[in-house]
């Protein structure tokens, strides 16, 4: 059954083909569930880390924006939806195109925001991260792990499987210190929301964070709570936990890019017996990233983790905030690639690319009013 | 198929059969989802009023720990489990047994918390209510049920029914309340978790608060949500906009007592096309209950708004904290009842009353720690 499993041409796999097909064949055409957890850091302000907004500042209104989005097809928080300078829409355009074609059930966790969305959303006690250069960014670091798991086995019960994403800015930054800080990557193979990835930055920022928190590369490869409590964000924490308490019961697709990598690495370290039931879903943008390298990434956290994404192709598009993302610009986030796999998946392979593209038009035209 | 649809033993209807039967045909052996909204308000203090705990103080506890009960098995917020004086234990024993042979999934919405549950929880940014003899019980009652009509509409979607709840101590005198100020209600009907349902304590306190409020019974007819916030809970606000939301999608049952055909009258109120699509399931407990009338009640709101109830009996459990229900204590809370009309409908039947008493012997052992 596994083995002669036929991919349908809008995904690919990378990395062990055997787990990917066996986990597919197990959840095909089956019913989940999508959840978005949200939080703010302060790393997002400091200038130059994050592009997920069109200004330092407004890379908070950011996650809220965006699980209004989700919830409403609307924003409250703030004016439009939230856009890299330049114009080009968040990726929870397409997140809403899969879910809208689908009819997956979604749900937002706040795990900690400065700025909260309007909203009703699943609230895990958590506040937002501190700057990680402090050494010292996240508050209850167990708790949030811990309800996580709570929430994993909440949504696991009458699911088939389920979908994990985020939407925190400069969370590629924290989660390339969470992976260094427990040693699975050892250096910088992080993404970023713009082509002009700034790596040196980033680094930087790393260094002076360790520096402060009093630890190395790989001195905590043994502690995965405590490196997201030096330097990393609240979502990593409580997805994480949702990983680890989902996959003892069904299936769980880590919707997402290097961010969520850093999801898998602490997942894996607190409890490896999750590998076999997980993959992470994401985007052929990001895959085909030249400033990152989400395959090094997970081959370094587990070699039995793959990597399933969807074919997207915008460079058709009528839309230049569209076309962007053949540009390098935006890749991931909010789960796009995982909630279009899940789409995929959840109609048997029914729903293709195309089906996605001509929806997010839809929804691209309605949000900016475009005729 | 309607009129020809078989009722198995362990259900009953009152009120308007046509209606009852047309839905249960509708959700028979699907799938379904159960949510219970918690809140706080200051009128359970009022010594007297409720017995939802130990002691007047204990009632703010009580719907927190009902909530970490149901997410958890057990409780955090206090030690033990919530019980009435003389040791009877709460209604969340049955409603967990429901929740477990069915397998039906939960979630705790917190409408507004004094004290906040040890959990995940749906947030919708409700505090708790002042006692209602102040005249100003609730603020922003429309935020709280314009949140409960998303929550409503998003867990209709891949749900072919949903089952609301509440734990609100206190809350039988802010329904008889919110009823008399719509003139739903004329006398004091509602029922109490105690056989000894102190009515003139009630009664005066309704009066009280009506003169504080500067309102009369009736004068809020038009205004569902300005009774709320003179005289109702958050509960109600957040569960109306649920039945609204939900109702236009998928079959809605309102799990409860005298607490939730508050909840019905304002939603009919509100917007009564949720009639047809909503029943009240309940207890044999409260239906038979001599101290209040359940029947009159919903008659009152609308005469197609019929009553699905379950026909459990605990005179033969050998725990006399079980056969106190037989005796007037307890009756309904924590949706015990819709939760359990709802497993035998899931279950297509399956499930009976023997099985759900069998599961609340085994949890009421476990609980108890009882050999």
């Amino acid at each position: 059954m596994t083995s002669d499993f036929q991919v349908p041409p809008s995904l690919s796999i990378k990395g062990n083909e055997a787990v990917a097909k066996d986990i597919l064949s197990r959840i095909w055409g089956k019913r989940g569930v999508f959840t978005c957890t949200v939080a703010n850091t302060l790393t997002s302000t400091i200038p130059g880390v994050s592009e997920a907004g069109d200004t330092p500042e407004l890379t908070l209104f950011t996650p809220a924006a965006d699980a209004e989005l989700l919830v409403l097809g609307k924003t409250v928080c703030m004016k439009g939806i939230p856009i890299n300078p330049g114009g080009i829409p968040t990726p929870a355009t397409l997140t809403i195109a899969a879910l809208n074609l689908s009819g997956i059930q979604s749900h937002v966790i706040n795990a900690g925001c400065k700025i909260v969305p309007n909203i009703p959303f699943y609230d895990v006690g958590g506040t937002y991260g501190e700057a990680i250069t402090c050494g010292k960014s996240v508050k209850d670091v167990e708790m949030l792990y811990e309800r996580g798991k709570i929430l994993g086995e909440l949504f696991a019960k009458d699911n088939d499987f389920i979908v994990i994403s985020e939407s925190c800015a400069g969370g590629t930054t924290t989660a390339m210190a969470v992976m260094m800080a427990m040693g699975v990557m050892k250096e910088n193979l992080v993404s970023s929301s713009s082509p002009n990835n700034p790596k040196e930055l980033k680094t930087n920022l790393v260094n002076e964070a360790f520096r402060n928190a009093g630890i190395s590369i790989g001195s905590l490869a043994d502690d995965p709570l405590k490196a997201i409590e030096c330097v990393g964000d609240p979502m990593i924490a409580v997805n994480a936990g949702m990983v680890v308490g989902a996959s003892k019961h069904v299936p769980v697709i880590i919707g997402g890019g290097t961010q969520m990598a850093a999801v898998i690495a602490v997942a894996v370290g607190m409890d490896d017996s999750c590998v076999g039931n997980i993959f992470q879903g994401t985007t052929r943008w990001l895959v085909e990233d030249r400033n990152s390298d989400i395959e090094k990434i997970i081959a370094g956290i587990h070699k039995d983790v793959p990597l399933i994404y969807v074919n997207m192709d915008y460079s058709k598009s009528p839309y230049e905030g569209l076309q962007a993302y053949e540009w390098g610009f935006i890749k991931e986030g909010v789960g796009c690639g995982g909630s279009s796999v899940a789409a995929i998946i959840s109609s048997s392979g029914k729903i293709t690319c195309d089906d996605l593209l001509e929806e997010v038009h839809r929804l691209y035209r309605n949000i900016l009013h475009i005729e």
